[in-house]
């Protein structure tokens, strides 16, 4: 037996019923949805309308303006994420550049905007444009030596300290929920869970500020998760200006779910990475046509933010790379060994993050948030800054790992020793032998490669907005370069190797080690994500060619493997758990063999199932019920100590359908009594007004017998979204004083069906956890 | 309630059962499967195999092969689709080029390959290569005059014919499920319908052969959807075998939507577009496990294609173009126009199409499939000839319309006007006004256009492979080449207009016909199959930019809304519609109020339900009810006159039980016993030996009560796929001689439901076709 909840029940019943009273067919905060009962309002809705445009063309036009909205609300996110997203870029370039030093044309420039001007173009003489001051410039007119080095090393720690102060004393007073990366979150509020506030302006507001801040404080951390949050807040406020979408949950989510491609494709500059994206990683319900207008929002929102410019060359991508040279077959293999250590790193970073965060949660280290983002700081800040690479912010540093060593490139990691005799080509350079600088940027890549991955363990989680992806991408990426390096200068001394020698002759440029950088980049994102067909699609976005999708998938395939085989879950599902969401995976396989009847409520011993009856209760019966438990519903029988179901009734509806009537209508009074039926009982003469509330009865509440395996149950609460169902068994025990011949007559024009308890998505959800050894009370919300 | 069909519930009954007897869980032809029940039984096979892994080493490599089965099947049909397309491809090439002339130095080479080693590069000279005869050279030694056009003329049309009729006789005798292009087939298999030997080897190879015939017979048709087809065959042979697959229909679909993927992603060498093309039009339960692996099987199938090289230049896609110059805002109203003759274009078609499909199935005319071919080829040849822009291959018509105008190019629509003072860049030529050629150009193009549109109407649906990408883009691209020469000529000459004067001065390099073409291709494409991301995205992946998208997204939003205005139905959609097969769309919604009880069997007047009892029938009376009515399965009730449910018995395997108990089981004749309870019945002593049926029966068919909303019951069969649902409703009449509080005291302990009808997936489509004023007659299959 199957409903769509109480709302289709009672739109058919609409005309001769009294008016809605407020609030009603609203969650309350940290409660499920009902996907079943939220689409089958919408549609009600449609019809309204749709019967209505024929009536006036005034109504017509609504009718088509309401058609328009959602591309209207889509548009809208775009340009709003695209701006944010351009203006945070922007900022945290300035802020970034601000621990360094200023700039004397006008204090609100950038480095490089500072330098723009200037002549020079290479890598490493960019530092010596006149109008930028570093602080031992400014300050004590030093540029040079050892104390003009402590004193710039003392200005990096403190703007670092002040920034990430601001951040965490922001978050917590004016919104808690700005927090974190987000993403675990808008899944749970995807999947139909209620947080109010968490989508809020406020929250957007400081989200973006904080964002600002904690990237330039050089936490190791990045800001395209967060980016995600941002676009959902983007969407959360659009909706609510459309009723469409503000008064329906369902709805609001398919703009959510746009709202977050729209994020990822801000964040990288990748508009179909972003919607795929959405639609592996973050959404629940996901219709072809909410497919389609995420695809609109993302693409608005990454020209918005091409428009803006931020990175000052028109590239959509965030991270532009031109390679030269193809890959061959034998770079698979280290290609693979990169994919082997993309999953180890993720599998390491989950386990040793979340044992983290749940010593945050349970001992006094959770007290001391502030403290603790400024120790974190301080000790990043202050290993960071010895080490050019870690000094760098972390987008920069991958930009530059990523890129192939032009001949003009002048950086560290491009010291080559270049054969004198050479004539210089723009692309296609032979390869040639490293040079020092090379092996420094080794050592240094090293170190800095274990700072990150040691640190990251400890930021992902304090109680500022911070992104998982820059942070994976760069240990990747170091990784990956070094690697790539390593494999280079071994094809150059060594061609005569079998396994070089077919590929790689004597002056060809065989091995690009930037692209060992992309690889390994997307191998280290996939572990900690695992993320599969999204991640190879930003990648493309950002190569531009299909080319290196090859490498780039076997590196993601394989680090999925390594990292599923330690443990299943990526970090967002790590998160999720953790903190008790009630997140039903649709990827997850339920594969025991336990029935429904394992699962309801009540278990044997327990006292019964709390119901209501149709026609007997008072209002202060029911009051007490309400009162006594913290059920989300109640079954709805015909008499007290009967199992006969007629229908369920919503806790939240009862509350505010008795609040209504005690405060509107006359005669309401504790002992009214209540019924469900059509008709209000025959009650005594002097009794007070009844209180009919059949409005808020869903007529046939989904059931499944208790026989029904749960791996069906499981499926079933996924695929419709139920919040509950109820249990029934095909059972009949008769009094007693009837005839055998009467109990047969019984038996020929009725099923019997006792109803036995109730499953909601918590039971649900702790059952699957206890299968699978874990604490059932880890589930927490309902 | 809810069950997971016979197999779960018989599932846990294994161990004291008898063994399965063989067939059980196949399905009939031309019938509909259980979602459900096969997704169950593929957890019971999983469950087993995972038990069994842990008890020796051998049972562990084997649950390990299974596991790693997906990806080799995946991995195959990447190659053998790719193989496939391209030998296709490039028996398509020497074919078409037969009709025209024939290559001395080898009869295999295409003209191209013939003059590969010829000097002459541009285009126009091509044909000028001494190696490469045409007809009238070869026979009567004349290449130019009257009387070697006629015979170059006589041969094309000679050669078209040879090509059809060879084509439709091998369809007809080999493989009569080779016709058309198979995408509505393969929608409807996908949703879960049984088509035998729509799939298999015979359809595979006659497809593969007479696809190469028809493209190179001239017909105005294409070989990208019927390659879908191909790819989809691969997967159902690579699928059939590993029993994981060939087993279940349910996981069988999952290998066969990634194979739609590679289809579609060698035709136009577009993997992500063929993944999202898969998932927004083909597929029906597409889990994410499975994008993931069409992905792969779509990059090996690309990278097959490529390393095969059909196309001569190691290009992936179909249409290599790179345009030199941006668009501008203005040209979006050109675009937005090329999307409205997109739609316009698309409803024409499918209402033409079909009108004429519809007069094929039902008059004469489908009687002489071969003599309708030959006529239509003839009709084609003869017509197409003298056009240059019909007379070449379609695809190489939409390719010189999709290149921009190089300065070398010496195409007839590239004969501009050069201004002579004007120095030569290769890039980044000014707009000139048009020369001769380009009109001349224009006059054939309309005709062209003209005749495309007539003649792809006739074409599309006999009985040869057929598909419609190509066509309908090359309408398109004809269509938006004109416009985009129009805009072209009106900007240079007209400077000065307001609507130019901004973005266009003097010597500027503003229109590029080709993008018009290209956006005109994507419209009309649209417009027929009213595709959108997909369309988008392979369309992104031809130009290889995200800078063309705008215009491309424009022009496919218009066409589909111009067209969904005129009807709803893409070209695939009317066609599954035209042949009446079960499909119940995900992208339709249902928005009627009518409720289960208008929906369910037996209506009102009809006789009531064909039951099964638990343990009164006789093998005999079943076979007589078996013989008697055409369901698919009968629900099991307590006795004859009973409508208390214990469960639900298909058809097909009562049948199966049946046969398989008389022969093999002793005691079994046509007066046996049948019955489904635990227990056999008590029996006369000398009657003849029961027969047990528990094992095929379910215990927990789905049921819904009367009142449920048909909407919801439509949501419910397409997300769980479900074949029928029963109906209760919890009434109950008491017989007269209960006493009231007899009838009371019976109310107290159970529910009551009675047995009202089933609801099938027909009833559900016939219910939709009523509603959509459609005839619910044209629902034929199960």
């Amino acid at each position: 037996m199957v409903n769509a909840g109480a709302m289709s029940g009672s739109g058919n019943l609409m005309d001769f019923l009294d008016e809605p009273f407020p609030d009603v067919g609203t969650y309350e905060d940290f409660h499920t949805i009902d996907w079943l009962r939220e689409k089958s309002r919408d549609t009600d809705r449609h019809r309204k309308i749709t019967s209505k445009s024929k009536e006036s063309i005034w109504e017509f036009i609504k009718s088509l303006l309401d058609a328009w909205s959602g591309w209207v609300v889509m548009l809208l996110i775009g340009l709003l994420a695209g701006t944010l997203a351009g203006v945070i870029d922007l900022a945290v370039d300035w802020m970034t550049d601000l621990k360094e030093g200023v700039c004397l044309s006008a204090f609100w420039y950038s480095h490089e905007q500072c330098c723009w001007t200037s002549n020079e173009t290479t890598f490493e003489d960019r530092d010596k444009c006149p109008l930028w001051q570093k602080w031992s410039e400014l300050l004590v007119n030093q540029s040079e030596g050892a104390s003009a080095y402590i004193l710039n090393y003392l200005m990096y720690i403190l703007w670092a300290l002040l920034f990430a102060f601001l951040a965490v004393s922001l978050v917590r007073v004016f919104a808690p929920y700005a927090c974190g990366s987000g993403i675990p979150e808008i899944k749970t509020i995807l999947s139909g869970f209620i947080i109010r506030g968490y989508l809020g302006k406020w929250t957007l507001l400081i989200k973006t500020v904080t964002l600002v801040l904690v990237v330039s404080s050089g936490l190791s951390l990045g800001k395209e998760g967060p980016l995600v949050h941002v676009a959902c807040c983007c969407g959360n406020f659009f909706s609510s200006l459309f009723s469409k979408y503000s008064k329906n949950e369902g709805k609001r989510r398919e703009v959510l779910s746009a709202a977050a491609a729209a994020g990822v494709s801000v964040a990288f500059g990748a508009p179909i990475g972003g919607v795929l994206f959405s639609l592996e990683e973050v959404s629940y319900y996901f219709p072809l046509k909410t497919l389609w207008r995420s695809f609109f929002a993302a693409l608005v929102a990454a020209f918005t933010l091409r428009s803006i410019n931020p990175f000052g060359n028109s590239r959509l991508v965030l991270f532009y790379v031109e390679y030269h040279t193809p890959w061959y077959m034998a770079e698979l293999f280290p290609f693979i060994l990169l994919g082997v250590f993309g999953g180890l790193w993720g599998t390491l970073f989950i386990r040793c993050n979340i044992a983290w965060c749940r010593r945050r949660k349970t001992t006094r280290l959770g007290k001391y948030p502030v403290l603790e983002v400024i120790v974190v700081t301080a000790i990043t800040a202050i290993i960071a800054y010895p080490n050019p690479y870690t000094r760098q912010s972390t987008s920069e540093l991958i930009s530059e790992l990523f890129n192939d060593c032009g001949a003009l490139e002048s950086s560290q990691l491009c010291d080559y020793i270049n054969d004198p005799n050479m004539t210089r080509p723009v692309d296609d350079i032979p390869d040639r032998p490293a040079g020092v600088g090379v092996y420094t940027a080794m050592w240094q890549l090293a170190l800095a490669l274990i700072f990150k991955i040691v640190v990251t363990i400890f930021t992902f989680g304090m109680k500022i907005p911070s992104g998982l992806f820059i942070p994976s991408m760069a240990v990747g990426a170091i990784a990956g370069r070094m690697v790539g390096i390593g494999v280079e200068q071994l094809a150059y001394h060594h061609h005569d190797w079998i396994i070089f020698r077919n590929w790689c002759r004597p002056g060809a440029d065989c091995v690009t080690p930037g692209l060992y950088a992309m690889v390994g980049a997307a191998a280290c994102l996939g572990g900690v994500t695992r993320m599969t067909v999204s991640l190879v699609v930003i990648m493309f976005e950002l190569t531009g060619g299909l080319e290196y999708i090859v490498p780039l998938m076997a590196a993601a395939v394989t680090s999925k493997w390594v990292a599923d085989a330690f443990g299943k879950e990526g970090i967002y599902e790590a998160h999720i758990h953790l903190n008790g969401y009630p997140f039903l995976d649709v990827k997850d396989e339920f594969t025991h063999r336990t029935l429904a009847t394992d699962v309801m409520r009540p278990r044997r011993g327990e006292p019964p199932l709390s119901v209501l009856t149709q026609d007997s209760m008072t209002v202060e019966d029911v009051e007490t019920l309400i009162k006594e438990t913290d059920y989300n519903g109640f079954p709805v029988v015909v008499s007290r100590d009967s199992e006969r179901l007629i229908g369920f009734a919503q806790r939240r509806e009862l509350i505010l359908a008795i609040k209504n009537a005690r405060q509107r209508q006359e005669g309401i009074v504790s002992n009214s009594i209540m019924y469900f039926t059509e008709e209000p009982p025959e009650l005594p003469a002097n009794s007070p007004h009844p209180l009919k509330l059949r409005r808020i009865l869903n007529l046939s509440p989904f059931t499944v017998t208790d026989h029904t395996p749960m791996e069906t149950v499981v499926d079933i609460f996924r695929k419709l979204g139920l919040r509950q169902c109820l249990v029934t068994r095909s059972g009949w025990v008769f009094p007693g004083e009837l005839s055998i011949s009467l109990q047969r007559r019984l038996l020929t024009f009725v099923s019997f069906r006792r109803l036995l308890g109730i499953i909601t998505k918590k039971d649900v959800l702790r059952h699957m956890a206890q299968m699978a050894n874990q604490d059932p009370e880890s589930i927490m919300f309902n």
